[in-house]
């Protein structure tokens, strides 16, 4: 078997670690670097550096943040009354675009999953109480996603909350704008379904 | 508009300059390049830095190399009087994973396209003509795709060596037309390799 020049092999090894990168979507990528001009490799290496350097993860929300606390928590404009609690920091991005979201954040950093060891603990779930009891949250969104797992987080945190003022709620199921009805999963259907709004 | 941290940003920017990798792709391995251990990104970063300073052109073939002159040029199992020529160093994988050529090879650098000043002389035309009146080839596999530029490029050279007493061929129909030699399985490669027919 043919191998490639070592410095070679190592760049495709290197890139078919990253998600949703195959052997061949990385041999591609290298080849693609590789015939680029060595100011476009060295300019793509030290961005990778320097956003490791410099992002860190917001002291608040622990979403992405240049700085000890990120732009969002410290702006003034947002409504420091309503929080959205999201599963990862990439997840406050579609929110944001769509600007729907006037409140800040709180990124979970996962799910429970008792199974993988991933306990309350594990997780910002302690901090999160904490921060609802020292500040004037009177909403909880919990955007936390469909999976089994992330449906029991939800649960999880509107039980611990139980005894709480604050009011939990967490997004609309249902057909997403623009898609066919014919290519809805059961489950989105059921859910649709089930939670159909009058008129 | 919501915009990302700044560094972060620039990584984002910085990999959707990558083939096949749209914004959405971009961000979502940015995130997890983020997420990751910073070892896993340093080691990224260097790869890249690495690869860009060992990896030349094969002085002989023009493909992929660390040295002068490649593993494939220098190895005297290979078979010198046949010699495969092809449009971009990464084009070599696919035969040296198939095992099917036991020659040598030649990198054009690309196809003649007059339109878009690629001429013989861009290309190592003149380079592999010299070759093979010095050398004792006996066969000129021309495997360069099937775009018309490709097969133009394949009709001119087998006309420049008319008078030669070289065999010239090509790849058997088979390879699907508009596919990427570099993404050919080792299956149809074969058959190709073993139906080639005089050009």
């Amino acid at each position: 078997m043919y191998s490639l020049p070592a410095a070679l092999e190592k760049l495709v090894q290197e890139l078919s670690r990253l998600p949703g990168v195959g052997p061949k979507t990385a041999r591609r990528l290298a080849f693609n670097l590789i015939s680029g001009d060595r100011e476009k490799m060295e300019s793509l290496a030290s961005s990778i550096i320097e956003a490791k350097n410099r992002i860190v993860h917001c002291s608040r929300c622990f979403g992405f943040s240049e700085s000890e606390i990120c732009q969002i928590c410290e702006s003034p404009r947002r409504d420091a009354e309503v929080l959205c609690v999201v599963e990862r920091a990439s997840d406050i991005l579609p929110f944001e675009n769509s600007g729907v979201h006037k409140g800040l954040y709180f990124v979970l950093g996962g799910v429970l999953s008792p199974l993988d060891g991933i306990k309350p603990e594990t997780l910002h779930i302690p901090l999160l109480v904490e921060r609802i009891e020292k500040e004037s949250i009177k909403e909880l969104i919990l955007a936390l996603g469909s999976s089994p797992e992330a449906e029991s987080t939800a649960l999880y945190i509107d039980r611990v909350l139980a005894n709480s003022p604050v009011r939990r709620t967490r997004l609309a199921r249902g057909i997403p704008v623009g898609s066919d009805l014919e290519f809805i999963d059961d489950v989105t259907m059921l859910r649709a379904f089930e939670e159909r709004v009058g008129v």
